[in-house]
């Protein structure tokens, strides 16, 4: 018998109520029941948003509604900006592309966050770009962009919007969507939301909405003002996943008895315990700049393989966190903290992680990350 | 205390063991006990789709792989054909349409079954057709089309291609994709794969492949050659839901220890029963053509509201059954005999009808419905 435990940046592990009510029999989704199901989960996607939009709801992985936030909101030729700064920037310009979008990369080097600058330069020297493009954190890279700072600088301008891919930020970290005047904010069911993967998530303030009016570009099952209009009658456009919907209802409750406020500090705690524990090891962050709450993406030691440690904490603890991709595999690995975690699971993860890197011959005094986490969750 | 029954035309209701299965913590979707059940699931749906095709995989509700029939295959401005009898040969056409494909409707009075002849003639007249789009069994109406006939028809043709919406027939009746020659068969999860929405699948043969190649419609998450690529690694190319490819492999699992030849079988008998019972209580079958083995739509008697029917049997009986849809909504009602369904829930739904239709004051000798059903299931 192996314990396991799931410390990837999604899946995250779900909580055993929402487990437990998503083994209950499936209910129809126009019937009575689910109405009220669906009342509740639109009241509070908008808490967890902090908007009073409508939060669009869509059967599909976070890409289905990224893909909805190109062919939503454009049209052919027009022109956007896509931050590129790891793998889910990539995204963003691989599906403008897909679009016909004429979309131009902000290039950021991998562990960077993008400067606010850069964006008001490329704004500024060509004022006919219509979208911004970025993730709020890149879990590619574990990095942090600087929404907040962004969307001051998009949200002056009448002709731009911005979209934010919030997946792994949004119940991560405070991104009042109002209140910050994002126009667009996407996330996925599979991270802080705490389920299964298989819901995306839109919100659109008016200035998107009137995008979405001017849009030209082919959609169907990813069409916005149809699923607008449905779930205003309190229904889904198309048959939703009923199961994920009732599972999301009981996580939207629990998020809701914490508070937002808990929900982020409790992020917040977790993510500072893992950088400390992993830095007191002597191992180096890979973020240059602001790291993300959701995750930690640290480099391995010199001369071991990044892919041995996920593989041995894995095979011989049970445990699944993440390695790197595409340019950073082999080099980097990256621990979650995201959605339904607590302390031991910090606990947990860097106990494995030093008897991993004992193992692989690796030098440090046993202890010494458990005790910075320690320090760093419960006080001296 | 209400027990509760489903009996729509999808979602259906899911076995006890599936749903066990689905409540176990999550595993990741790129760890090795995911590439296990992965790789269970890729030969099973091979298995029920009759097929040496790869099967794709997408999380989406059916609705979506529909969407990719056309986003993948067809490029700006190509003619096509889509058979329109009710609400999913619309979306068919709709679809088409929005892409701007050069559609083309062959509309079908509801209730009936198209002509093969139909579409033999729309071919010989506009050999430049492409696709030919049509549902196996149409939900709405409760018909089955003669897909068989029709695959003979397009199969002969070079340069076109037939693309089945199999939804409510995959696994209630026999479509043998390889050996008739369909070149595409979708199907989805929430129906008689007995899951809940969020998965649908596509299986396409080689010459369907060749279209492919040449389709120049924007797609992104809908990929059909991103998906098989990442298939023949044993991956999904975006984030699955692992949940339902969980739950998925425990229903394979039982539908191959059934064989595919038993559940065809089980469906005629349910379906059988359930027309008895309801001609025998003096209703008339709501389709004029060959009715479709996954559900019974009926016309509700004169004077009555069949929207009454559908109500007081969800209120007073906990059995939710579906309505007619568009142009027959409150005309008709439907029963599904599809899925996780047995002998016994024919007995119990034909029993909750009758209670309710002499609630409405309709006229029959109680028990008539009953006595038919059981005659068509267990011998006089």
């Amino acid at each position: 018998m192996q314990k396991k435990y799931l410390l990837a940046p999604g899946p995250t592990p779900v909580p055993e109520r929402a487990l437990a009510e998503m083994a209950l029999p499936i209910i129809h989704h126009r019937a009575p029941e689910y109405s009220v199901v669906l009342q509740e989960v639109r009241d509070n996607l908008k808490y967890l948003f902090q908007t009073k939009n409508e939060v669009l709801i869509f059967t599909s992985s976070g890409t289905g509604a990224m893909e909805g936030c190109v062919s939503n909101l454009l049209s052919k030729g027009d022109r956007a900006i896509a931050v590129r700064g790891g793998k889910f920037g990539e995204r963003w310009f691989d599906i403008c592309k897909a679009y016909s979008v004429d979309v131009q990369a902000i290039d950021v080097e991998w562990g960077h966050a993008v400067s606010p600058k850069a964006i008001e330069d490329a704004l500024n020297k060509d004022p006919k770009i219509k979208a911004v493009y970025i993730q709020a954190s890149e879990t590619s890279t574990g990095v942090y962009h600087p929404v907040k700072e962004i969307a001051e600088i998009v949200k002056k301008r009448e002709n731009t919007i911005l979209i934010v891919d919030a997946i792994t930020a949004l119940g991560v970290v405070n991104i009042p969507q109002d209140e910050w005047g994002i126009d667009v904010v996407v996330t996925g069911s599979q991270k802080a939301l705490m389920l299964p993967p298989g819901l995306a998530f839109a919100s659109l303030n008016e200035k998107a909405w009137s995008f979405v009016e001017k849009s030209d570009l082919p959609k169907y099952y990813f069409n916005f003002k149809k699923e607008k209009k449905s779930l205003e009658k309190n229904q889904n456009a198309y048959t939703p996943n009923v199961q994920l919907i009732v599972g999301l209802r009981e996580i939207l409750k629990e998020i809701k008895e914490e508070g937002l406020e808990h929900v982020f500090k409790r992020h917040a705690n977790l993510a500072n315990a893992t950088r400390k524990a992993v830095q007191a090891l002597g191992l180096k962050l890979y973020p240059s700049d602001e790291p993300s709450n959701a995750l930690t993406a640290a480099w391995a030691p010199d001369g071991i393989d990044a892919g041995k440690i996920t593989k041995l904490i894995r095979e011989k603890y049970g445990i699944t966190i993440a390695g790197g991709q595409d340019a950073v595999k082999g080099k980097i690995f990256r621990i979650a903290h995201l959605g339904y975690a607590g302390c031991f699971d910090v606990i947990t993860v860097i106990s494995a992680l030093e008897a991993v890197l004992k193992e692989l011959g690796y030098k440090f005094e046993t202890g010494t990350g458990l005790k910075a986490a320690q320090e760093a969750l419960f006080g001296n």
